[in-house]
C-alpha cells in the first residue's frame, strides 16, 4: 500500500515477479478490496501471488513512532509480523522509510553480535565489479543507525561484505571506511578505532580509509560510515546537479558562452539526477535483522517492484542473513568478544 | 616561508598590503637573506614591512606534529611566538594548515569559555548578505575540532555569528546546524543536543538545522557543524565537477549530444572547480584562540595574501576577539556555565 504509485504499481510489480520468478511465492499486505481489484485485471500466476487484508496505511509523512502507534492494522506492521511470524522469508515496500525501519526492527530480531542494523544504498559508479560487472558501490550505513561505534562500523563492514559478495557476484569486495582523509589516523575516534579494528580483520578485503569523493570515483566496493554522515554525503552526491548549476550561475553571471552551455547542460543535468538517485537500483537493504527487508523508492514503478523482489529472491536463496551470522561468529571468535546489544535499544529511524 | 609560491608571492603580497592599508605594520617572518633579496625589488612602504629572520622552514607534505617538533626555529613557530609575546596583533600563513594550526594553538590562548578552536571557510552562494553584499557563507568547524561536543558546536555559532557580523557587515547573520535532515530531532546526540541550546541562545539568529545542499543555495550565512562533517562535506562540494563528470560519464556512455555537451561543458566545469576552492577567498580564519590566524591557501597569489592581510587588519580593528570573547561572557551568565576546557586538551590538526 505504501508509495507514489501504490497500490496499482507495486501490485503489477509483483504480478510480473509471480511470472518470471519460478521459485517465489508473493503475499500482497494491503486493503483486501482495493488490491482485489488490481490484481485480477493483470497477468499473473494465481497459484504464486495472494493477497492478505490489511486495514490500515501508514501515509508517506507520517511521523514513523507516532504513525505506527496510531495504526496497529498498518500494511506494514503486519507485513513485517507475518515475516516475523514465518509467513514470509524477507519483505519489500515502497512506503514511508522511517516507518517500515522501525516496524521490522521492532518485529524481527537483530542477528547475534549486531548491536544496530545498517541501511546500505547502492550508488552509481564507472567502475564495474564482481562476476556480474555490477557498476554501484554500497555505502551503508545511510540513516538508520545515525551515532555509529567503532563496533558497529566494523559489523557494517561485514554485513556489507556479504551482501556485495552474494548480489554483486563479488568475491572479495573492497571495504572501506568513510572518513575526512585516506591516513589511518584521521576521523573522530570512532572512525580511528574502527580502522584498527578492521586492519586486524583478514577475512574482510579492508583497504583503508576513502573521502566522500571516491564513492563517484569507485574506489571501494564497500563504503562503511555512520548513518549521519552517510546520510548527509549521500544527499549531497545525489544533489550534485543542482549544486553545480547553481555554483555555476553564481561564477559566471556575466558570461555569454557559460550561460549557453548551462543551457545546452541543463537537460542532461536534470537526467543525471535521476542517474545518481540511489533508491531506484532495486531498493536499500536494510541489514543486521534475521529477515531482510528491501527498502523500494518511493516513486518505484511495477518495474522496479519487481526488481526489489529479484533481489530479495536471490538474497533469500543464497542465505544472506545466515552468511552475516557466520560472519559475526568469526569476528566473535577471533577478537573474543561476543557483540553486545545495549540494553532498550531499539534500531534507529530513517525519515 | 609557506606555500607553493613562497615566499615570492607572500613577500609581494605584504609589499602591497604596506601601500594600501595605512594601518596595517607588517612582519615577514623566514629567512632573512632569501626575504632580504626579494624586498627591495618591490615597491612596498619601508617604514612598515620589515623581517624577522627564522632559520626554518615546515614544508607543506611533512606531518604536523614530527615537523613541529624536528624544527624548533620554523618560520610558523616564530612568527606565532611573535604574535604570543605581543609583537604582532594577527598571523597570516599560506603554509602547511596542520602544522600552523597547531602552532598557534601550542602558542596562542584559547578565549576564555572556549573549548576548542574552530577553522571556519567561506562558500560562494548566489545569495548575497550584509551592507557588504557579501556572497560567501561561513562553515565552521571544518577539520580542526574533528569530534564536537554540543557545547562546541553552540562555541562555534557564537564565533562565527561574530566574524560575519564583523567582515561581512551582516547585522543578523542567520546561524543553522548541519544535519541530515532539518528537523530539530534529526542528527547524532551532539547535534540534536545543540539545537536545543541554540534555541534558548537568542542573543543568535537561529534558523535551525540545515543539510549539506542547503550551503550552496545560500539558507545560512553561518552553517555550524563537527570538523568531521564540515571538513568531508567541503571537499564534497570542491569536487562537485569531478563528481558530475564521473556521473554523466556513467550514464550516458552511449549518448553522442550527452558526450559533445559535456565536451564543451568540460572547461568551464574545471574553472567552475577553482570557484568552489574556498581557501582562495583570503583565507580561512581560525577562531577561538587570543588571537586571530588567518590560514591563506597554499596556493595564494599575492593578491590573495593581500587580502588575507586586509581581512586580518580589518578583524583586529573591529575586535573580532573581543567580540567572541563578550559572546561566551553572555553564555555563560545565562545559562550559569563556564565553558569548560578539558585537560591537556589542544586544537586539533587538519592535514
Amino acid at each position: 500500500m505504501g508509495g507514489d504509485h501504490a497500490p496499482e504499481q507495486i501490485v503489477q510489480g509483483a504480478a510480473e515477479a509471480s511470472l518470471s520468478l519460478p521459485g517465489a511465492e508473493i503475499v500482497l499486505v494491503g486493503d483486501a478490496v482495493e488490491l482485489g481489484k488490481i490484481l485480477p485485471r493483470l497477468r499473473h500466476d494465481g497459484a504464486r501471488v495472494r493477497v492478505h487484508h490489511a486495514s490500515q496505511v501508514v501515509e508517506m509523512d507520517e511521523k514513523p513512532a507516532e504513525a505506527l502507534a496510531a495504526k496497529p492494522d498498518a500494511s506494514i506492521t503486519v507485513a513485517a509480523g507475518l515475516v516475523a511470524a514465518g509467513e514470509g522469508d524477507a519483505l519489500v515496500s515502497a512506503g514511508n522509510t522511517g516507518a517500515s525501519v522501525l516496524a521490522v526492527a521492532r518485529s524481527w530480531q537483530l542477528i547475534p553480535g549486531v548491536r544496530r542494523a545498517a541501511l546500505a544504498s547502492v550508488y552509481p559508479t564507472e567502475l564495474r565489479r564482481g562476476d556480474k560487472d555490477d557498476p554501484f558501490s554500497l555505502i551503508l550505513d545511510v540513516g538508520a543507525t545515525i551515532d555509529a561505534t567503532a563496533e558497529d562500523l566494523v559489523t557494517f563492514a561485514i554485513m556489507g561484505s556479504a551482501y556485495a559478495k552474494l548480489i554483486s557476484k563479488n568475491r572479495r569486495p573492497r571495504v572501506a571506511l568513510l572518513s575526512n582523509g585516506t591516513e589511518a589516523g584521521k576521523g573522530p575516534a570512532a572512525v580511528v578505532r574502527a580502522h584498527e579494528l578492521l586492519l586486524e580483520a583478514t577475512e574482510l578485503n579492508f583497504i583503508g580509509n576513502v573521502e566522500g569523493l571516491d564513492i563517484p570515483r569507485g574506489v571501494a566496493d564497500v563504503v562503511v560510515c555512520s548513518g549521519f554522515v552517510g546520510n548527509v554525503v549521500l544527499k549531497m552526491l545525489e544533489g550534485v546537479s543542482e549544486t553545480i548549476l547553481r555554483m555555476a550561475r553564481y561564477a559566471h553571471k556575466q558570461n555569454l558562452a557559460w550561460r549557453l552551455g548551462l543551457a545546452a547542460l541543463r537537460p542532461a543535468l536534470d537526467q543525471l539526477k535521476s542517474v545518481t538517485d540511489w533508491e531506484q537500483y532495486g531498493g536499500a537493504p536494510l541489514l543486521g535483522l534475521d529477515h531482510l527487508f528491501i527498502k523500494a523508492h518511493g516513486r518505484s514503478s511495477a518495474r522496479a517492484i519487481t526488481n526489489a523482489i529479484k533481489v530479495a529472491s536471490k538474497a533469500q536463496a543464497g542465505d544472506l542473513c545466515g552468511s552475516i551470522g557466520r560472519g559475526m561468529r568469526e569476528l566473535a571468535e577471533r577478537t573474543g568478544r561476543a557483540g553486545v546489544r545495549a540494553p532498550g535499544d531499539e534500531a534507529g529511524v530513517v525519515t
